[in-house]
């Protein structure tokens, strides 16, 4: 299985890492829109135009499927981009929103939903989480973490600043919900804030868990044909690649 | 005269209040490139790029001329945009280097550029300073503070840390070029970290110094025409020009 990935920027090397721990497919082909980064603070119908130039790009190979790792685009553009593949589309969000119902033990544990501003403002976590009988959910956006990762810091008092900054008026969640593709890189701080009793939904793991129920996949493949494409600067994204996922 | 002021996004409105304090010009037009915000992590080409769709957009107007508010665009694309203007085309670097100059007692006092990652490795600010005969020039990419001050943060423990990873290694400087529209909003607290002699470099108010010294202004307008345009949001642009220009 010959299958794209679709992101904003790097983030989504978080959703390839779970992919390639699965040995799920034969070849990943990774687009980051690294020119028009970031998209969570962009309005719906810019989020739609780019998210359709992504599956247009993604013509130029033969793909089984189009994984969206951004979330902001699940969230926003995901009918529209199935509309013009001609491949299976699936997003970060729905994979979530399962995986949250599973990870929790009954319907009134609380769920707080992270993630950047265009994110939250879509609701699109809580409606498919309401649909689902899912009522004690709280919502935070949270974009300072994506430039607090991005300069490489995983640790230390700007992180802890920050999280003081939007959490303490917070109650503590039963599962905290990674609604953007950078914060599984600062998941032992959010971790260590939250306690160990709360459980993280990470969109990789999410997708995986998600493909893994949708699709058969008859083989593994011990090693994956990686290619990888930036609307900007590619040779950057490949060295954060290689960093991220040791290969 | 009437004058287009283009940056990246909102933070040129700091230059703008400078102009409306000085009554300068009879009408101002401002293009954000809010879709496209930041430009400060973009690579040259796709800034000259934008720089360019930027000075085309102006020419639906008949401007006197452009003031590029934006210091990595001034860094980066100014022969460019100038090229493809009718009118002339200012910088806030040029501006930023010769109001430094100005405020420096001697050509050993010890000077510190902060900017976006682009506008510090253009080396912009150093080419100019040192053939003015400067040399005791440090540069710092301080590209956290754009999305801390988008957050509305002005003040607190996030900037004060941030403050400390930025700044716990550098000797503290003469001047201090705020060479980012973002950074005169958080101003009182670089004032209050570097201490009150270090002289600010505003880039508001290295343009309007450097514009009265190369053009000819006859009279003060009690009232500028203000007209905003963003690539996105547009409703968004004028509620923050609102609030921090107070008409």
């Amino acid at each position: 299985m010959k299958i794209g990935v679709f992101d904003s920027g790097i983030g989504g090397l978080t959703v390839v890492k779970s992919l390639l721990e699965h040995k799920l497919f034969e070849e990943i082909v990774y687009f980051g829109d690294t020119a028009r980064v970031p998209y969570g603070v962009k309005d719906k119908n810019t989020i739609i135009r780019y998210a359709i130039e992504a599956v247009e790009f993604f013509k130029n190979f033969e793909l089984d499927l189009i994984i969206v790792a951004c979330n902001t685009v699940s969230a926003y553009a995901l009918s529209e981009m199935r509309e013009s593949a001609s491949c299976p589309v699936v997003g970060v969000v729905e994979a979530g929103i399962l995986a949250t119902a599973n990870a929790l033990s009954n319907k009134h544990e609380r769920v707080l939903i992270l993630g950047t501003k265009a994110t939250v403002n879509s609701k699109a976590y809580e409606t498919g989480l309401n649909a689902l009988g899912y009522e004690n959910l709280q919502a935070k956006a949270t974009g300072l973490f994506v430039p607090i990762v991005e300069e490489e810091i995983y640790e230390g008092e700007i992180l802890q600043a920050t999280l003081k900054h939007y959490f303490s008026s917070v109650a503590k969640p039963d599962a905290l919900i990674l609604g953007c593709t950078h914060f599984p890189l600062i998941s032992d701080v959010l971790q260590g804030y939250f306690g160990k009793k709360c459980k993280l939904i990470h969109s990789g793991d999410a997708i995986v868990e998600y493909l893994e129920k949708e699709f058969v996949f008859s083989q593994k493949y011990e090693k994956t044909q990686l290619k990888f494409f930036a609307s900007e600067n590619p040779d950057a994204l490949k060295t954060i690649a290689k960093k991220w996922l040791n290969f």
